[in-house]
């Protein structure tokens, strides 16, 4: 039950209107890599702006999604001055705000900063072969000098996903993981 | 078995010929506040200097000791642009170097600069208490949303020590640990 680490760095999800905010009107995403199935890395980067620093060239993921998702280390927290809480994609509510800058315009962004639960995308296959749910909990062991378990790891599982566990860099760093190293899920009996 | 958590943010120990080549013939460090009996966090601050960037305000430990030493997390090792191991304080052969600079001079450091083995500050009754030896690995079991378990994590033991397991920032950062908090020994039977 080995699983692909994707070290997941700063990034943002816009929302279309905030796309054309920053970008001018009428622009499109322009996708550089992707990263799971229909999802990409794009050319853009865009200024995160907080109270007490910034984060230059903080990669814009695509395509635009409903809600403004801006998804951060706690490392860049304190350098931003914000203290964000560690949530799943898309649960916002209640989160700090930022104000992200753009070639082209700056937006205020009242709520959407959030530190990612770790998470792995699961292929509805290999969850079924592992006897794994959709928003279950595991447990993750790493390996190396620096090796830890992972406590509480999401799964989420879709039909269209590529297997590989989601961590953000400090955890990477902790663990002392790189992108396509290794990991293994534990399952309780 | 209960250890209060003390976050090591990234931080120097100079020999005393650094601390007179940074700061002037004949000075002496002032400390500002005790971190284990006998160790200090001193009111000087270097600034250390990367081939790819550049860490300012980087607090001086006291008292000096015989080998210069430079301990950063991993995510300050990418932002120098060095590449340092995970070592035990002290072993320092065949480590990068950097450029460390003071008000009244800079240093080329051959050698020096770890990522710092996480580590547990013992003192010798509660060691004997908890049937453990110096330098002995155990795991260790910490609480809330992001919980992990840190495995390898080396105990030292001296009757001086006050019980604290040290971690760096990218640990506490990767585990939502803050100065303070408590963790759990586990030893296996």
């Amino acid at each position: 039950m080995r699983v692909p680490v994707g070290v997941s760095a700063r990034h943002v999800h816009l929302a279309p209107e905030h796309v054309e905010a920053l970008f001018g009107p009428g622009y499109s995403l322009t996708p550089i890599r992707e990263l799971q199935p229909g999802q990409y890395a794009a050319k853009e980067c865009v200024t995160v702006v907080g109270p007490r620093g910034v984060l230059q060239n903080v990669r814009v993921l695509g395509p635009p999604r409903g809600q403004t998702q801006v998804e951060i280390s706690r490392t860049d927290s304190y350098l931003l001055g914000i203290d964000p809480p560690v949530r799943d994609s898309g649960d916002l509510s209640g989160t700090p705000g930022a104000v992200l800058v753009g070639p082209r315009g700056a937006i205020n962004l009242e709520e959407g900063v959030i530190l990612a639960w770790r998470h792995i995308h699961m292929p509805a296959d290999v969850a079924e072969r592992w006897g794994l749910k959709d928003r279950e909990l595991v447990r993750v062991r790493t390996e190396g000098l620096r090796r830890v378990v992972f406590d509480r790891v999401l799964v989420r599982v879709s039909p269209a996903y590529r297997l590989e566990i989601h961590i953000d860099t400090d955890e990477a760093n902790a663990a002392g993981l790189k992108n396509g190293d290794y990991v293994q899920v534990i399952i309780d009996d």
